[in-house]
């Protein structure tokens, strides 16, 4: 089944799925300040929109936009700023 | 609000979000056969697996992959097989 994840008071809202044994999700971000922590290290693509973030261990902020990925270690975390709503991509790489 | 969707017994599902007043949906489609129906026209974009489809007008499948897209003319419909989960993005392009 397709699992559907709600953070932040439902202000981002993903949909799990396996595609060829690679563990994935599809989520949206409303416009807002987030700040998430990961287990396995992630690949982010941005779908439509951008993401301006900040990784744990990097005092500057960086913007992706559409078609642009990101990578975030594992057992970290992440800073993001959305200015609209922006629809993601988070590839799980372990 | 991210609005989720749900179809065919919950194996397609979606989030809806509006970008910049483009109004779009990002989902997974898990294996099977699908009909659609379109209210506006659509461009529908592969992100990650794969889509084959017959649009109604058309007697040939296409299959399309990861980055490629494909349109749906208005009030129309379009066949999917999904031979594995697949996310995809939805514009409406009313």
């Amino acid at each position: 089944m397709l699992k559907v994840n709600e953070y932040f008071d439902g202000n981002v809202k993903s949909i799990g799925f396996e595609h060829a044994s690679d563990k994935s999700t599809v989520g949206v971000m409303n416009t807002g300040d987030y700040l998430f922590n990961t287990g396995a290290p992630e690949r982010m693509t941005v779908i439509k929109g951008a993401l301006t973030i900040q990784l744990a261990n990097d005092d500057k902020w960086h913007t992706y936009e559409q078609g642009q990925s990101f990578h975030v270690a594992g057992d970290s975390s992440f800073k993001l700023q959305v200015t609209a709503p922006t629809a993601y991509l988070c590839e799980f790489l372990d």
